[in-house]
C-alpha cells in the first residue's frame, strides 16, 4: 500500500510539472507569435502531443489556462502598489503598473482574444477589476472622482483604454514611450469630477 | 457562343445570388445564436454544405463578409447625418447612430470577435473610423475638442467607448436604455478641451 500511494504521488507531481512546463512553454511560444500551435508548444515544453491533450484538450483550454496564469502574476505585481492615502495618485501608480503588464503580454492577449469568448476574458480579469472598483468608490466618497456614471462602466472603461492602447501600439499606431503617459491622461480625462 | 455566354451569366448570377442568401442567413443565425454553425447557415439559406463552402472556405471567411456587409449597411445610414455646422452636435448624432447599429449588431459583434483578429476587426471599421477622424479634426480646428492627444488615439477610444458598451449590455451589466447617454457622456468626457 505505501509504494501504491508513493507512486500515486509520483504520478500527481509529474501531472504539476508537465502542467507547469506547458503553462511556461505556452507563454513563451505566444509571445512569439500569437498563432503558435499546440504542436509548436509540446516542442518547446519538451512533452508528447498526448502528454500536453491529456492536460488541455484543446487549444482555448490552454490559453484560458496561460491567461489566468499571467493574470495571477500580474495580480501579484498590483497587491504591491501602496492603496492607503490618495485615491488619485494610487489610481496613477496602479495604471503604470497594470500597462506594464498588458504591454509585456500583449502577443498573449492577442491569443486571448483569438480563442476565448469577451466574457470569459471579462471572468478572468475578477481580482484586477474588484481592484479597481474599490479604489474607485474610495475615490468618489473623497469627492476626488466622478459620480454620474455607474462604477462597473468605469471600470470596463479602464479595461478598454488599456488594451485599446496594446492594440495600437501592437498595430504601431502608437509608440510604446507614449503609452503610459496617454492611457493616464485618458482614465483621468474620464474619471475627473466636471 | 451566345449559348455558352448565356450559360456563363447566368452561372454568375446564381452564384451572386447564393452569395446574397448566404450572407442573409449567416446574419440572421448569429443574430439568434453567434456560435452559429456552417450547417445552421446552409441549412437558413436553403443551399447545401458544398455551395456554401464553393463561396465561403471558412467560417472566419464567412463572418468576414457578413462584417463587412453588416459596416456597409452602418457606413449608409452614417453617411445621412448633416456633417455640417456645429461639430459637437454632429458627433452627438454620429455616437447616437453608431450605439444603435452596434446594439443592433451585437451578436455579430461577439462572432466577429470570436473569429477576426483586433487588427482585422480594426481594417473593416475604415470607413466610420475616416468619418470620425474628419470630424475630430475639424472640431480641433475650431477648438471644440482637445488637441494634446493624437487623433487616431481619440479614434481608437470611440470605437474601444463603443463596443465595451456593447459588451456591458450583452453581459447584463448596463441596462441598454441608458447606453445612449453614458456613450455620449463618456465620449465627450474624454474630447473636451481642458
Amino acid at each position: 500500500m505505501a509504494t501504491k500511494a508513493t507512486g500515486e504521488m509520483s504520478r500527481r507531481a509529474d501531472a504539476v510539472r508537465n502542467v507547469e512546463s506547458i503553462i511556461g512553454a505556452a507563454i513563451t511560444c505566444l509571445a512569439r507569435d500569437p498563432r503558435a500551435t499546440m504542436a509548436d508548444i509540446a516542442k518547446e515544453a519538451g512533452l508528447g502531443r498526448v502528454t500536453l491533450y491529456g492536460h488541455f484538450a484543446s487549444r482555448p483550454a490552454l490559453v484560458d489556462a496561460v491567461v489566468a496564469r499571467v493574470l495571477e502574476r500580474g495580480e501579484r505585481v498590483l497587491a504591491e502598489i501602496d492603496v492607503d492615502g490618495d485615491p488619485r495618485a494610487t489610481l496613477a501608480r496602479l495604471i503604470r503598473s497594470s500597462w506594464r503588464l498588458v504591454d509585456q503580454s500583449r502577443a498573449v492577449v492577442v491569443a486571448a482574444q483569438d480563442e476565448l469568448s469577451a466574457e470569459r476574458i471579462r471572468q478572468l480579469h475578477e481580482g484586477p477589476a474588484a481592484r479597481v472598483q474599490l479604489l474607485i468608490e474610495h475615490g468618489r466618497e473623497r469627492g476626488d472622482f466622478r459620480t454620474d456614471m455607474p462604477v462597473s462602466w468605469l471600470v470596463a472603461m479602464l479595461h478598454q483604454i488599456l488594451h485599446g492602447a496594446g492594440a495600437e501600439v501592437s498595430a504601431g499606431r502608437l509608440d510604446p514611450a507614449q503609452a503610459p503617459e496617454l492611457v493616464t491622461k485618458t482614465v483621468f480625462a474620464l474619471l475627473d469630477p466636471r
